[in-house]
């Protein structure tokens, strides 16, 4: 099969599935009894099969900026699917992206401290990938190891700290790999919870260094030398440059706002700032316990990631950025919209 | 009136009035009784008016890194003057700023929480601009308008936070606005003060990307295309390269030193660091919430700030920098002078 | 003598002999009574005399990853040696250094806080040197001064506060020194110490800006143009890229690590990150005043440190970079392999 009908058939695996569903208990799903979800402390082990028929079927991406809700129970079901697929990053550009789901930046994973991640892996692309999750506790070598197309892989651990975290693809050079797309954020809420309530947002930042792909007129993927100088073309939040300054937003006056804010890089530090307000509150790495108060800028390094909070008091528009100006120029900027 | 005409007379506009001065209650001020300073959570409105003559009149720049004196009452009178002006950013280099009153930085801006800041911009330069508060909430839609030449804005806003904020221009392409030059310190002190006596200096840490300016061979403007790759020619504490290195600023022995350092970027993080000493506390922001003690070097986002505290022991030069050093070799870096 | 016979002849100056020794009270060093300890506030003064016949002679370097012993006593005498030197920064890529003791990083210097710091710098290198510790309080014009080939230096200080601490060469151009390999970390324990036993290493993560080295094939130096745009070709923990992913460092299930990581730059900010773990505790600068928890990474400025804690919980590779992945994909890549 040439690339470019791979790319061309990739849309034809989308389906409705859930991937992210919740079991009510820890239940033995059928086909992974050997797995269960480990007790905190227990060896994680991972199961590599070939991927089950019917495996390449995704939900249809929901809303990038969308925090799902927290399942019910305390086992969160994550089914990730590796897929080659042709997305948009800058308006009139597409790129050849890797991907989890199908989408740039994977899906947003919900979960709370004390649930198992039951997770499974299957490779649809055309190389070998792999999942590395910042909220794990885990062995690289067993959990993040790398699978070959048309395989499958099965691991679960169990969330021990809250946060705002990174998950991507670990396999060598990840330098590659993530400037490719193959990233996402995984919320760990807190046993209590946040503290308050607010209406949320998750933001993942990321660069890309495109160049032209051979010929096309139109079509882009990774330079790897340019990724290597770390010379941006294209920074975003949620993997579309300006994908909010063009459809802002909603926020709320006298509403609180959370957003959730993870940085994939895969190499530039973010200044994450909204403009016209000041964070009331900063968690550095969304750990409730590294609280900053009253923060104009929250500075997040690549791999890092930040819980900012703050409330509108008047109906307006409201930009945020990376005030890393230049990344800023080059996508990474979008719009609170607030309605009285 | 061609450009260099245009620059030619810059100089003329400076005079001697006051631009930042005091009234000693929130009394009405004429021709502006619509829009007296807000309440808290009020709104905030902004009247956008023709520059009324002798508007352009802007006081005799103070020295950079002075902290001016906190006015007395409670509204804190800012006046800016939106010029285009030739600055010098490096020994020997001339550059075609846009400027807040002349100067890059422009003014200095120091009040305390719960005053109200009182604020009149007027465009006297080419183009469009405005003011973007990091210490405020305001609507920026409304607050932080694009100015047009010839107009004036007024607004006032409630500082609600203390901190060392940086204001900016916020008309897009923002990146050239702040390369360009347009952005200064805010500093607002905490209801009760810092905490402690100590001499006070402000820095602004600011990238330039000049190339030379068309037609003449000592000139040179900003190029966007260089601001986008973020590769910096010259960076300044105060708007030019080594000015406390030629001209080393007095410190005591013994005595505690405040300094009040803003990134303005428009890219570049800052580790601000001094030689000789140890930071003996560190307020990320300038919020006295976020209080980190005994740092050797503070890291500093763009559009970020904080307060760090020193006191040296004894008599010697201690150089400053952002320990960044390529940027301190472009022009960061400047010297403490300490006599007994 | 030419620069090559130079080189040639630097392996013969090392030989046997403590460079970081002990003394088991303050008493009087033969030829250094004039500069004896000095109390807390007293001037630090600072002798420069002939380099003593022998001077040259440094110990076979220790593990660039180990954190020596604490000495017993209130007295840590460091006698650092000035050395150009070719080292190798990355598989088959050697480059004309400046070094501390011939090895790039320098020596790991341990105290612990009330510790007095002797030390003799000694410089057999071709041009003049300086030595500047984040440490100390201590005027740069006195104690940080360039010592002239030939040239011993002198003086003392007392670790006030606890850290993770660089020290470098600050002799001008810094960028240059920085670059060539002037550095090295200095830890200083808590009175108490750090709270916890555990596992100790040492990285100091560094950029180089290589060239070719005129009339060679195969030997570097600093190209100063190249580290004027921070555009690294090789980053490195301890010196050589990628030194513990072909050499994976042992650590222990169960048996919590402490990491001292300094970041020498000169330019890059690091974002330390250990794969498969979260870092249960980060001090920022080393001062366990500045605790944050539960961070999936560390973002550590240039001229900055972080003392950082975790614990696997399971045998496997569990590799560390700085999540700047453009710098990892460089060299600044390592694993850390823990056995039952």
């Amino acid at each position: 099969m040439s690339r470019n009908v791979f790319f061309a058939s990739i849309a034809a695996l989308i389906s409705t599935a859930s991937i992210i569903g919740c079991a009510q208990s820890q239940s033995t799903q059928p086909g992974q009894a050997q797995s269960l979800p480990a007790p905190l402390g227990s060896p994680i082990t991972a199961d590599v099969t070939m991927a089950a028929a019917g495996s390449s079927a995704v939900s249809a991406p929901a809303p990038p900026e969308a925090l799902p809700a927290l399942p019910t129970g305390n086992v969160v079901h994550v089914r990730l699917v590796l897929l080659d697929r042709l997305v948009t990053i800058a308006p009139g550009m597409q790129y050849r992206a890797w991907t989890f789901n199908g989408t740039v930046p994977g899906p947003v994973i919900h979960a709370q401290v004390g649930d198992t991640i039951d997770v499974t892996l299957t490779n649809h692309a055309m190389m070998g990938h792999s999942i590395d999750f910042h909220a794990a506790l885990a062995p690289p070598n067993v959990a993040y190891q790398t699978v070959r197309p048309g395989q499958s892989l099965h691991f679960s651990w169990v969330a021990e700290y809250p946060g705002a975290f990174l998950y991507h693809c670990g396999t060598p050079p990840v330098l590659a790999h993530i400037s490719n797309g193959m990233y996402g954020a995984i919320i760990v809420d807190p046993a209590n919870g946040w503290g308050s309530d607010a209406q949320s947002y998750v933001f993942v930042q990321s660069e890309f260094y495109p160049t032209l792909y051979p010929g096309t007129t139109d079509q882009y993927f990774g330079d790897l030398a340019k990724m290597k100088t770390a010379l941006a073309d294209v920074v975003t939040f949620n993997g579309l440059a300006f994908r909010y300054r063009d459809n802002p937003l909603p926020i709320g006056v006298e509403r609180p706002v959370r957003v959730f804010v993870v940085n994939a890089g895969p190499s530039h530090f973010s200044a994450f700032h909204v403009v016209g307000t000041i964070l009331t509150r900063v968690l550095v790495d969304g750990n409730p316990a590294n609280a900053m108060i009253g923060l104009q800028t929250a500075a997040i390094p690549p791999g890092g990631g930040a819980v900012v909070e703050f409330t509108v008091h008047q109906a307006g528009t409201y930009p945020f950025v990376t005030h890393s100006f230049g990344d800023a120029d080059a996508g990474a900027l979008g719009l609170f919209k607030a309605d009285e």
